[in-house]
């Protein structure tokens, strides 16, 4: 499969390039190049063209990007050009705090369920309108919600447990926010969201490194 | 300031190999290489040569790298090796999540208060013991508590303000949870968690590309 082959780092990559990419579109841009979004937007400009490499040839030599058609094609190699239903399970602040997440762009994806064991938590709404099933309803919920990406925010000693749920319920595409690495099965996809290496690269800014060391060639 | 030219991907990506370090100490690993670390963690062994190369010469040819010694100089660079207090504005679902969240290795990271101008939310405390305070206390409680890094976890409209507030108040690191850009002022460094990237890379992999694409060189 190729995302054994493709890097996740380069996919996250992609995923910053069409960020650039709508940016300048929203501001009336309609070509540019790997430079000019390297310079703008401060990546890597080399990187940017073998990135893209992998999935065809996008710009033209001398000329650069058509920004229309590139984003087109990232959200099409990102497979942002339908909807993803999304199930998640816990519904305590966690889950419910990205059951109201308001950044999924274009309604690519969609919380359809929560789920939770707790009795107390059972068939509350979340602000966006999203109902808490209990736990042993997930099988049936996700087939009939067509859910295919499951959201894991229980606590770390639970994780294990509910990765094996999601994947014997068939989803093979897992987001794990508990601070553990689950085991999965092969063809199941799961990332997990290191939410400390967000505040390490603040804490690099606040170090003596990061205020003044040496500098890269 | 050097954050400004070693990239935020960099920074990133020692915060992996930090973790990927910390795996192979804890299983008794006493000496590695780049080339058997990008093997067994499916990462770049250029790339992680690279990555080091700005920061010092860790390794030795021919030898590699000794475990415990990378592990700490990591530890410094990324400035892990002293407390960081953090305070959380947004004392909702996403701010207490944060507040209780329990994947901040060797509590270099202490979450120390919360605040939010709900009169409700007033007085409570997280699960972990931390406080919410009004949020026209923070100056006061900041310089109190010494908080270096805050935390926006507020909706997307109110997000600016709450930066302002934050910079005013002397933090000049602070990560944002808020699905938009807000502007900063020189020398404050701001991250924004895109919660929708993560979901980006499975979707990726739930799409066409992710399932039968080219293969890279």
């Amino acid at each position: 499969m190729k995302t054994e082959k493709i890097s996740e780092f380069t996919i996250n990559r992609l995923s910053i390039y069409l960020r650039c990419l709508n940016l300048l579109a929203a501001s009336g841009v309609t070509t540019t190049s790997s430079q000019a979004l390297a310079e703008q937007f401060q990546l890597n400009s080399a990187q940017i063209r073998k990135d893209l490499t992998y999935f065809g040839e996008f710009g033209v030599r001398g000329v650069g990007y058509n920004v229309t058609e590139l984003r087109a094609h990232l959200n099409e190699i990102l497979g942002l050009d339908r909807q993803h239903r999304i199930g998640i399970v816990g519904a305590g602040n966690l889950g419910m705090a990205l059951a109201n997440y308001r950044g999924f762009e274009h309604e690519c994806f969609q919380v359809a369920a929560l789920f939770d064991k707790e009795a107390s938590r059972l068939g509350i709404t979340s602000r966006s309108g999203v109902v808490v099933h209990h736990i042993d309803e997930l099988d049936e919920v996700v087939a009939r919600q067509r859910i295919v990406i499951g959201v894991v925010a229980v606590p770390a000693e639970n994780a294990q447990e509910v990765v094996d749920r999601l994947t014997e319920s068939g989803i093979s595409a897992i987001l794990n926010f508990a601070p553990v690495r689950p085991n999965t099965r092969p063809g199941v996809q799961l990332k997990t969201m290191d939410l400390a290496i967000s505040f390490e690269s603040l804490s690099y800014f606040l170090s003596d490194s990061g205020q003044d060391g040496p500098t890269p060639p």
